[in-house]
């Protein structure tokens, strides 16, 4: 087993925890932001970029790839990593999220989900098994456990009956891997509930897995929620196994994750805002496609040092914005990408220096209240 | 004036020739292919890109910067060049093309064009003076003359009387111009009419410019008759001038141009096919959307030492493409005008070796048969 998790500092005043992740393709400093790589790229940003601006491992969706082009297929031509040309750590989902979020077009049993297909409307199956066998091909490094996530808000009942058959399929999840060199992750579900959340993290911890989870977060909840969901769950968790809270978030949903005792996340917010024009700064978000910019020579953010920043205006990348170039997403993306991974690599210097506490107040001290008041608002975007 | 040209060598067994082309923002070794940049972006494609494959001269496009963001404001922001991060020469087009094309929206008289802006239907107006205004506030190295791009097929009257007045607005062009530091080209049109395009060259190298195009090829015409058009109007130019065929071509093109004595090319033809999945190869086009590349691990053109081919298969550019990826167009177009810009050098290598004839020779020898007849086919792309 060449995955190991070694927990190298904790911050003074926080639950914050600089760690580092050890895979068979290479080390994974935490706290970390992981890119999304849904369909084998993540979109408009070569390889090279993401490692120049310091990326250590990204997801990639079981869902999309089991379907288009088929894991059996990426694994003949030698796996996800040779296949997009990615050298580190990949992270696949298990696929249960984008399977439950298909609604009306799945149906689940014990055995697993029957759902059908976005692309074709044909009907397919996955289950723990055919889950871990889907990830395994692919040639993940770090494997998640299939789950339900549950949509917020929900009936109890309902969320006490799919936590407890996620703890079950963790299990089976846990009986079918096959590869000793990647890591399996179980996920904790149990909604907003305190005592399923509970239960859950138990029964994972009892299976065992080489990290845990935080599922059905960023699911239409306030913030306040979510935090205090983290704030419950998190030292629920072993503490030397890495802690990942799952489609979370907002740069502020980082702070206060890592705040919490969270050490890995993702999310699409950076790469699919930055296709939408919404710019991520250390003064809080802006709208590049408002006329206000389109005469703007300062770079997005002034004290940003990203390629993007160095090199081109505000009322450049509105223009490219409004002209619907393809290179309007290839710059906002970098830029975005930049900014959330800058703010991890602050965050671990931080609790390396335990200084946490004052990056933390710096980082809401730099925000413009208008957008500070945004950022506390509803979030659910990932 | 900083512009010059010097004529290096000729090929002995053809009309190829090796020139060197100084503007102020350094040199332009010829033959060259001009990548377009419409929107002031090369779509899809980082200018450090454009520089590691050797593009030494991009076009940009009068008609969509007049329009969008507007060249005032362009020229506020410090000029084309800074505004769009590319360090060395520009030619901007005079936007007759594009206005042109227009078709039921635009208006001609002496003075110049009325005519209705794609983007938000309002009136314009270019004339000879405010296209040579146009292009002086971009910043372009070398400017074009206003003309009027004369669809084929047309009735040989039209075409006297619109090559006329494209004369008397050379004439117009080279009066308004201003920026010292920068070349202006004429354009030679004339239709697929012999003694109307000498009489257009004629003209023209009376009133005296930097340079001189060929305008109104690649419009519709057989290929046989671009080339007629060519070789009957290339030699009628000063040898100590660049000469320049506007809107071509396909890689084959390039070659025939080449042979007839043309020193610079431009075309959408390499970034537009690559977003539409057309990839171009040693062995002719091939369309990376088809199924058989579905599990192809071999790369686009195995004897291309590029970035995409070193890196990725076809089946991941197919996948790509399927996937409706932004990464699709960005490894698509460096791979095509990577291809583009390795035939212009090696062409250039094989005139200072006196191979031309050769190389031209092993270009048509490597296609495929069935590619060669779609080259050989109806062009009219740019």
């Amino acid at each position: 087993m060449s995955f190991s998790f070694d927990l190298l500092q904790t911050d003074p005043r926080s639950s914050a925890r600089r760690g580092r992740i050890s895979t068979r393709r290479g080390a994974i400093e935490t706290p970390v932001f992981m890119p999304v790589g849904t369909q084998a790229t993540v979109k408009a940003v070569l390889p090279e970029t993401l490692l120049e601006i310091g990326a250590q491992v990204i997801l990639a969706n079981t869902y999309h790839l089991f379907l288009r082009p088929g894991h059996e297929r990426v694994q003949r031509l030698g796996g996800l990593h040779k296949f997009m040309h990615w050298p580190r750590p990949i992270l696949t989902d298990s696929g249960g999220f984008q399977v439950f979020s298909l609604g009306k077009l799945r149906r689940i049993s014990e055995e697993g989900v029957t759902f059908q297909s976005h692309l074709d409307g044909s009907t397919q199956v996955l289950t723990p098994e055919s889950s871990i066998a889907v990830q395994e091909a692919l040639g993940a490094d770090i494997l998640m456990a299939f789950d339900e996530c549950i949509p917020y808000p929900a009936e109890r009942e309902y969320v006490a009956a799919s936590t407890a058959r996620s703890g079950r399929w963790a299990r089976r999840c846990r009986e079918a891997r096959t590869d000793a060199g990647a890591a399996l992750f179980g996920i904790v579900q149990g909604g907003m509930h305190r005592d399923l959340r509970a239960q859950s993290a138990a029964g994972l911890i009892d299976t065992g897995f080489d990290g845990y989870a935080l599922g059905g977060l960023s699911v239409g909840e306030e913030a306040p929620l979510m935090y205090e969901v983290m704030e419950h769950t998190l030292p629920l968790l072993p503490a030397d196994r890495p802690r990942y809270v799952m489609g979370v978030g907002t740069p502020e949903n980082l702070i206060e994750g890592i705040w919490r005792g969270a050490d890995m996340f993702d999310c699409v917010m950076p790469t699919r805002n930055a296709r939408n024009g919404v710019l991520f700064t250390t003064f809080g978000r802006i709208s590049i496609k408002q006329a206000r910019y389109a005469d703007d020579p300062l770079p997005v953010d002034p004290d940003c040092r990203c390629y993007v920043c160095r090199n081109y205006s505000r009322a450049y990348l509105r223009h490219l914005y409004q002209g619907d170039e393809i290179l309007a997403s290839m710059l906002n993306t970098h830029h975005n990408l930049h900014f959330y991974l800058q703010l991890m690599a602050g965050a671990r210097q931080a609790i390396e220096e335990g200084s946490f506490t004052d990056y933390r107040a710096d980082f809401y001290r730099r925000r413009e209240p208008a957008e500070a008041l945004v950022e506390e608002g509803r979030n659910g975007y990932c």
